[in-house]
């Protein structure tokens, strides 16, 4: 028995075990989801390959793969939404937009109003001040960006919202694989954001919809 | 002129700006916590010395100091608290309080409700165990650890909680100064735990006011 | 002569020089396994591709394979197996149990009892609570995992065992190929657990059956 | 409260917990000293100045300190020790002696016969190849050394007993405050040597006694 | 001999050899400015203690000592300024005083006209956007930011002027000494920046020195 | 909408926002490129594969590919060049060329007189000598080198004149990936070099260029 | 032209200039190996891969290459070679042979007897005390290993010769790509040990024949 | 008995056991540095203080101490010294003296001839290349530098001679400690250069003796 389904954590946490693909053989894969399947409404699996997909969708026929993002999703019953409070989901650049997109679908299978903000770098800050009045309007910020990272601190200062701060591995050189988002954004001198790990949409997405749904 | 202060972040925050200690003058810390004591009830300075603190008293006669936590407050007018929707603040050794205490006591100024769990670190696994109801019971969950940082992964297992991780610099060696927990807590197999600086206790607890207050 | 065996080494160490094929030339391994199975009952060669295996059992034909572990064993004569003392191998995910079985079959092959627990992580700490009598009955624990590697610290101070903490490059971004699990491990505030290299489940598997056989 | 003391541990862990002093206040340090003292024959305290052993000698009158090593102990029963089995303390240089006494007392108090063979670095090796006959009687090996922490992978390739390599904070430059040993000693080409952090001999001391306890 | 001055440095670069105080005794910082006084007009010593300059002083009689800059300078015949082009000198906090003083006053011994803006780090965006005039006016920019050094990025976006930023060590925990703000800097999504070492005022007021004064 | 184009860049900046082409898709590549065309003479797009270029200049008919520099240009309109006032790119080795020619022409579509002295590494200090006179001639100085990357600090003493050092990742083993030649050029005794990020080509020549046109 | 090559180097430091293939194409490779036979016997170009080894035989018909240690060599007229003046180089294992053929084809065709002794890691220390006498004989040292790189120290103890240490990148894990024997070799307790880069025999050739010249 | 002195290393390396004090206490120098005085001729102590000296004083009263190396010397015997054969010890800084002595000093009491370079950094390279005859006429060539270590290489290329780079922690910032230099020392692009640890003179002056008694 190579894997030990946590079946309660539907019940703990809310959501079911995400799979986390890497490392994983294609069967490991298959064989996950399926037991899963067998369980809940939703599921969600994540940095799943193409060839992954597909062998799952040979078990699990409503399974669906977002490419970009590469998960996989099964979604067999609507949660309920509320539409007045959304996730913002911001990115640096376009470059950025696969973790972005982790972070967005995450959020809406978890049962959230998500909507999208791409490419508004500081290095162009109009391009950022334009979405003022989105960023007043949401409920949970999510930060998507590599590089320097230097989004996060300035949307940060702008409102008292959870802005949940994702590096990317988007850069070279110096960026060491996303480490230099990552300082920056633990360094942040604007207060009281929240990172996570390089490249980890799923984790900022999982976040933001918990408490995107405190009452 | 050398602070430009920004009064404007009451209202676009709901706190006026935090005075950032280190690397100051006395001088500077005296002079700008009393520009900001016209403008403001709460004033909140960090990594102050014992020093700044006495410099700032002979000009805010009502400052206070906490010693261990290393902060200066001021608190005018008690900011209204709703006492259901509690913080908690759990630290896994007695040698990481005085981060979680300024986690605990910036949530606190910023009008929250919180209780405070120190000296439950995994190698006594019991100890943690006994906390499951508090743990439930709580709106938003600050995890203080250093060492190997492992208590953040069980607490943000055990529930739906919004977990903000705190890295100390306790330890040694392979420690690097708290490097070993931070690393630890981004990648955490709990998902959705968000992290802040090592020992930055302050942000943590500003992160956690977020969230605490949103309705 | 591009080697020099280290026949001596069954009798200084008990079990024949173990072949790190990483880095050497398919003839290379082929040649080195050729001449220990003549001087030993039973052979190790980690970190072996396929090719090489394909290689080795042209001229050494009851070599086996371990394609998940990487493993080339020759075994011609079972060392008695004491079943009662048993090494426990445990792994916080379904991705680390390459390196688990890395563990596992090198303590086999030196002649120990084996058994196996995977997918035990923290995040759902009853998993692992569900196995508190099994690793109370072992003689010696070998904890696998990546990611934050916090098993080893939960595990370690649940009883009074050598606990081997085997560190896997498991995860991404600032996991940095393990050193995030290797920090963590050595930093463990559970006292006395012994850390061996990332991904090493050989090591470990050597080092546990050393433990085991004492007597 | 500040510290939950773990007085299950002395029966899930054969000893009392110990205290880690670093990072604790000499109120904090002499309060748990005592509450320990109350309820356990024998306690270990480490990385403890001398101003915390005056605090706790004024409330435990039978504490002990031991300079070198930083370390408060009380022992009031001596356990029964098996001279047969000792444990060998060895060192490089003797800049490593603190470390190496942190371990050789530590598997003092937790009950073990305990040898010490100092400053024998592998830059004079015959001084090392005199103590084989003493290596070889050992039931468990610490060998503890800073600077290239290279004495590790000689002594493990002497004897298949377990080795426990303690790197140390010796040396200078690229050392890198142990990091240098450190990774010497996780990659050492002798198989199955058990590493702790960086001037770690408590763990060292712990580990080796677990170990030699074993039936 | 201890020191070889560099005297045709003047013609060469346009400017004396500037001693780097760091690492010398007080008497080799005394006889090299004292040396250097015999030939040139203007001198710069940096990274001088108090002891330093008092010493200096008794031998040069109108040195001077910037105290929060750490630099004694003579200056005995101005350099013609032109005073329409200025070098804007910006500071992201109050705590970076000191490096951007350092590039301050080292521009302007050099015949540049300097103006100063402190504190306009990014978390309060409308206190930089209010200096947008002022940064269109000037000739060169330097920025010195700590912590995330976020405000490179979005002052290297406003205009297209040369643009030197200076990391300084200001944070704590995971700045590392300065290197999130390296990173952070070196990896701008703004094109075009040129970066110096981490609290490298003096290289950065030579820096725009030069470019200043280009025709 | 992938991307926010930033088309007041050209007003701002001097010039049309430049295409990152790294981690992004052909198809965003192609799109990037077809619409900034619409509005601008000149345009840039860096770390293009021939496959990118391939999908452009389908949309674009007059893209031109630069195979060493991988960039693509467009360029439609020849700026005004001063050829009085030329960059100087200088490279170490015959490894860095490709590098360089980043730089080169990165400054040349900017309308910039460029002028090119490869392979004039530290090691054979007389080939550099041998430029001196074209060293002294120059506007502004481009330095691109691997390994130790020291041929910037030599250069930076020869003249005062704005040095731009590029560090590549020529180079293996200690180099770690350019870090050498980065540390290097950060701490070059030369003072007042300009730094950009590891194989930084681009940055260096726009920053070049924003110099060489300065009034 | 892309190569400035320095033929003065043959004067300067009696062997012509050596070609670094890395980085270059195999065009490059070609033209400069060409223009080098054009005024050299002997020619070195080290990384060189099987094509620009082909490239180069079709115009200089006497090239050689050396497979394993990636080098391609002309060689017209054999050099004196003293054979009683001896460079003996080791290895640790048989994984890094291809290192320390680099380093003793290097020496060899620059007129150096060189003798080689491979596997000799201190695992098994009979192996090397075996040597002693070769040891003795030899009149310099190169000492390559890779993983915890430890032969460096215990050779260097042997005798009071200079002795070459070159690190190689094998190993995993926490071998950081060779950092670990790097950091090893540098921090040797064995005084006087030379060090060169990761990788390098070629470096450490070519130090150990510039020695072995010596008169 | 804390130390087990090697008195065979004067016959076997050609000089005595040298003494390490870092990381001893004073009277355990003391106690050495008598007993070692009791066998040989010549003694060194390394890193020593001020008051270690002081205490092996009193009791070798011939001991001297050289203040700026931080060296304990005896010499009762002077050796013969061949003083055509001389060591050049050259250092880029004035700040970087210390280390350049310590070389020396132990280069002298082996029984060299030493001359002295000082202060010829690479920004003023013609202070350097008035040095060159001295360069060509020594045997062996010491070079010290902190910062970016740039000096190695350029000497490196001057001469086919034996060249010992000594990094230095001369510098601030990004140069961590002296690991710049280190970096740039080892990746130079000047072959054969042989690399010790930061700031260890005393393992230049070991190996450039060594170098420089071969015949
Ligand atoms: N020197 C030490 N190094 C590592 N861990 C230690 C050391 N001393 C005590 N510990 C562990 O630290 C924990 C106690 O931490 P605390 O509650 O902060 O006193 C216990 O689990 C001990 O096993
Ligand atoms: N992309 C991801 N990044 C980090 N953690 C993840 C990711 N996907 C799943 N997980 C977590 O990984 C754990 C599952 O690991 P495994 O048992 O190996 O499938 C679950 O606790 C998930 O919350
Ligand atoms: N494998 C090698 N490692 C380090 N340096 C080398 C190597 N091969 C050649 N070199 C040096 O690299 C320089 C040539 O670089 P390039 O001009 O790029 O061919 C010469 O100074 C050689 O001494
Ligand atoms: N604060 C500084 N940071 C970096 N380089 C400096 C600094 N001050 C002076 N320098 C340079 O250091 C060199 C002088 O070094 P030294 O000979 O040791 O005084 C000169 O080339 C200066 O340009
Ligand atoms: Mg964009
Ligand atoms: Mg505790
Ligand atoms: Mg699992
Ligand atoms: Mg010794
Ligand atoms: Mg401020
Ligand atoms: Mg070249
Ligand atoms: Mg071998
Ligand atoms: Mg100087």
């Amino acid at each position: 028995e190579f894997a030990k389904l946590d079946h309660h954590r539907l019940i703990r946490q809310g959501f079911a075990e995400v799979v986390f693909c890497q490392g994983k053989t294609v069967e490991q894969v298959q064989a996950i989801v399926q037991r899963l399947a067998e369980y809940n409404h939703s599921i969600l699996a994540t940095r799943a390959s193409k060839e992954m997909y597909t062998a799952v969708k040979a078990v699990v026929a409503d399974a669906e793969y977002h490419e970009l993002a590469r998960l996989i999703t099964v979604e067999r019953q609507k949660p309920p939404v509320d539409s007045e409070r959304f996730i913002l989901v911001m990115s640096a650049g376009t470059s950025d937009i696969p973790v972005a997109e982790e972070a967005a679908v995450t959020a809406e299978i978890m049962g959230n109003e998500v909507r999208r903000v791409y490419d508004v770098g500081v290095a162009g800050i109009h391009r950022l001040l334009d979405q003022r009045q989105l960023i007043e309007q949401a409920n949970v910020l999510i930060v998507v960006a590599g590089m320097e990272g230097a989004l996060a601190s300035v949307v940060g200062g702008m409102a008292a919202k959870p802005v949940i701060a994702v590096p990317t591995s988007i850069g070279y050189g110096a960026s060491f694989g996303g480490l230099a988002a990552l300082l920056s954004m633990l360094n942040s001198c604007a207060a009281g954001i929240a990172v996570v790990n390089i490249d980890n949409g799923f984790g900022a997405g999982r976040l933001a919809s918990i408490i995107n749904q405190m009452r």
